[in-house]
């Protein structure tokens, strides 16, 4: 299953179709340049093709165990896991005073969904602690950035991030972990937590949690809810590991997929943290890894579709059936679309981490809120085409794509936690039609009319193409007024279909810039004339409102009624 | 996982939506009555819910596998197939002169579903001896029938279909596997052949392979190929199970789901074996055998798909955030758009089993050709069902679903291999649009007005429903005009999206007769409004053709080029 990072397809990407060039003119990201990314591209896609992709399997077959309530980790984990932190890439976008490199999220985007192609389980280690180290350098005191950033950004410490009890998933807020003030000025923290990914490693030499919980004067809902630094190993004076923290790892989860990334029921037992940010304003801190886990997310769907994509073609080459089936019609047909939307999913993927690089090197509130928009839609259209592609890649292998040696169907377990982790694609939709349109509907306008611009701009060059974007985008103009308009159940009900119509017209609208500007054009056909068009029946669902659905009965659903 | 078996959801489409009470009418048909439909769909649901359901998860856990050779299958399989078969399940629509019920197809398939939602691995083995019963029936010689018949359709012995080799899945005519004539009139059966489901038993006490071999002086390709019935006892002079025949398992696969179902690689060794039909037209008669198996998988994508529902059901309404999630307007919409997706698959499964069944018993052409059409789109479209609302009902459990212990992720995991075996849905589509428009269409236009009668008799109750359901079928009926004017590589190119439209328009028209005939409305809305709108893309893509497909290089699948 040998993986070969794209390097040229994403460097055109960031080159040619989303604002990334224009980082290269800001003082922050000077150092971006063409150059510097095909080199940053080069490198980690090496690392990724030759250290990273070679252990996944293996963690696949031998998943990560408790031994004696110690974690054991996959085969070959701990050198790739090595080879990727001594490289400096859990660093790429962070604070050169900490270690980090100080490229943009973007240049990071890229790296992440390389190593993410070559082992989606392992890549979740940095990710998690890409997440902590943004959250400390946002919002931690200057003896928590001293203390833990240089560890997490050299990879000799990882981070976790502890949101999930039983009884609260998505409703954070029902949270019970209990935090209460000690007199040297930590906190002692008790509760169990679930779903914690990483939360033990023998990889690093400490684990260092961030931990949602609430103080006894903390109100009830989010608004009581404090972040705190709970580390596995509690520093000494000098910053090193020091004295076990009372919290333990009670059991690992079994799960469909990424089986060599621990999935951890933690408990906090009196365990000693400290304070991330200000008392009761621990979800604006939270907020901060969660929105950029988000996007992490999307990229990993990206990465999974890429990793079976390529998989799936080195089969269909190589598979004779009255001819290599590569040269089937409809073997074509699923490579083709496959890659269309993995270039859709990527360019948005891209375009969101770039305008938050923009946002920071700028300090525009414009690339903010779009930064801001794009999220949801990044994660949830890259995880819902990472699902699709790897869900096409084991039909392209036939009978041999549900044979587990293949290694197809290991793409397609990994990736479906995609699209429930971190915000289900669900609460990603709600947030796009809710929290995100919010503004009247600004930001969504300001990215309509530059869509309509894009498709102005391709005119000259691909009229035809240029003519069915400038179509999708009036119509989801209208759509979005029309949700503007309606209370929140109703555009909870169409948020879904909202936010896959508002995808495919951004991917439309992006393949056709990539073919006016010496991408390709077939390519850009096939997005254009094959998927963009659902982005109409993704509307009409869109705007069917709440009625209908409030009208099945629930022992319809259940399937003891008739019909 | 607690499963009921949806009697009156399956009665009601059998009684008022497809054609089953003009079976009644026939003679062959005379008690196919709607009180035999109520009490063998409650018998059968009964078995389902109470016997072979509380099995599927042991199956997962523990898979079938071979001891020193022999085949040992899942804790529990025995009794339940014991149960199955003692109950006179196997033989529902078998000849009563072999101890068969002689009832009709379309009820034969009712109680598949519900055996598959209970537990789909042990359910392929009836479905592969039912194939297997067919035809033996429809091509066996006297002797033969005498044999084989008692005992397959007592579920005393079972059976399997012996197609597929390495280099031959797809391509059937290239196979190797060599058939010589022998003195006493029997061949000797030598080759190997891979995926063969449930090659062997411990359940039954004989398995009774139907191999595909080429005689010495058979031609190239499908035209020499002969069917062969190879025993793994054979009988003695009292048709009881006597000496081993040279056949062997060589190993059992290591599958993404179905664990509970062994596939075999089989080794025949000179074997003996016997004629099925006449030599070099093994491929008729095993496309008897295929038909029949493509409709019985279409019916298991909807049996996994109702099994995967309920349970996303009873989670939905238990899992409190903020209320039962059953009431969010996103968790409603999933499981709206999955019933009515369930509706859909199993009407067009039922009117294709209903019309072989009219064919069966009046000798018409029509019905014959409309069955032949309905074929692979049940098969297709029943899958991609199975499959989607298997991934929703896993996306409804959250984070819970990603966990093996829910029992969801196992309905994901199971459903899959059906868009793949017994031809995938690739293989279907080009079915459809080669083999079944080869009449120029007539078939398909016959199932066309039908549609619009259909809707004009839907026109009073539900006017804006019929006037949908008449504009779609008018649009493709325009796109088969067009298809038929196509080379096949033009139409393989779009025969996917052509099958998934034409499965919709088919979902659509089912749904508003049922919303006419007193079912329910509100479910034929959230399907004409929500899913329908779908086909106008699927037939975008249906006739943008093969030149984009070809103008994009291969190297762009495989990463290796800007995109």
């Amino acid at each position: 299953m040998a993986y070969t990072a794209p390097v040229e397809q994403i460097a055109f990407i960031l080159n040619n179709v989303v604002a990334f060039r224009q980082l290269a003119e800001t003082e922050l990201f000077a150092e971006a340049t063409p150059e510097t990314v095909t080199a940053i591209l080069t490198e980690a896609g090496k690392l990724a093709d030759e250290v990273i992709a070679p252990v996944n399997r293996a963690g696949d077959l031998t998943p990560a165990r408790l031994e004696n309530g110690k974690l054991r980790s996959s085969p070959g984990y701990a050198e790739a896991f090595r080879a990727l932190a001594d490289g400096g890439w859990i660093g790429v976008s962070a604070n050169p005073e900490h270690g980090g490199m100080g490229l943009p999220q973007a240049l990071n985007a890229a790296v992440m969904e390389m190593i993410g192609s070559g082992c989606l389980a392992l890549q979740l280690n940095p990710l998690l602690t890409q997440g902590q180290i943004e959250a400390l350098e946002h919002h931690g005191s200057d003896h928590l950035k001293e203390t833990y950033l240089p560890k997490l950004i050299s990879g000799e410490w990882s981070g976790t991030m502890n949101l999930t009890e039983p009884q609260a998933g998505s409703d954070v807020g029902a949270l019970t972990t209990k935090a209460e003030r000690m007199d040297d000025g930590s906190y002692r923290i008790t509760g169990q937590k679930i779903f914690i990914t990483w939360g033990d490693s023998d990889v690093t030499e400490n684990v260092c949690h961030l931990v949602l919980a609430r103080l006894p004067d903390g109100g009830a809902g989010t608004r009581g809810i404090s972040l705190f630094m709970v580390p596995k190993l509690i520093p000494d004076e000098n910053g090193n590991p020091g004295m076990a923290n009372d919290l333990r790892v009670v059991s690992l989860e079994h799960k469909l997929g990424i089986h060599g990334s621990p999935t951890c029921v933690m408990s906090f037992e009196g365990a000693k943290g400290w304070l991330v940010g200000q008392e009761n304003k621990g979800m604006a801190a939270m907020f901060t890894m969660m929105n950029a886990a988000r996007l992490g997310v999307g990229v990993q769907g990206v990465a999974v579709a890429e990793a079976a994509l390529q998989a799936a073609t080195a089969y269909a080459a190589e598979r004779v059936q009255m001819g290599p089936i590569i040269r089937h019609p409809d073997v074509r047909r699923m490579l083709a679309e496959s890659r269309a939307e993995v270039f859709a999913a990527r360019a948005i993927c891209l375009a969101c981490a770039t305008a938050l690089d923009m946002a920071r090197a700028t300090g525009s509130e414009e690339w903010a809120a779009r930064a801001a928009l794009l999220t949801p839609i990044a994660k949830a259209y890259g995880t819902d085409v990472g699902i699709r592609v790897s869900d096409t890649a084991v039909q392209v292998h036939g009978g041999m794509g549900y044979i587990e040696e293949t290694g197809a169907a290991q793409y397609l377990r990994d990736v479906r936690i995609t699209a429930i982790y971190e915000g289900t694609n669900g609460i990603q939709a709600m947030d796009l039609v809710g929290r995100k349109l919010a503004d009247g509907g600004a930001a969504a306008m300001a990215i309509l009319d530059e869509i309509l611009d894009g498709a102005k701009a391709a005119q000259a060059t691909e009229p035809e193409l240029a003519h069915q974007v400038w179509q999708a985008a009036e119509t989801l103009r209208e759509a979005t007024l029309e949700m503007l308009d309606r209370d929140l159940p109703e555009r909870f009900a169409g948020a879904v279909p909202y936010l896959m119509a508002f995808a495919r017209v951004l991917g439309a609208t992006y393949h056709a810039l990539a073919a006016m500007r010496g991408g390709n054009a077939a390519l850009a056909r096939v997005y254009i004339n094959r998927i963009l068009p659902h982005f109409s029946a993704d509307l009409a669902a869109a705007r069917a409102g709440l009625a209908d659905l409030e009208a099945v009965e629930d022992a319809v659903f259940a399937g003891r009624m008739a019909g």
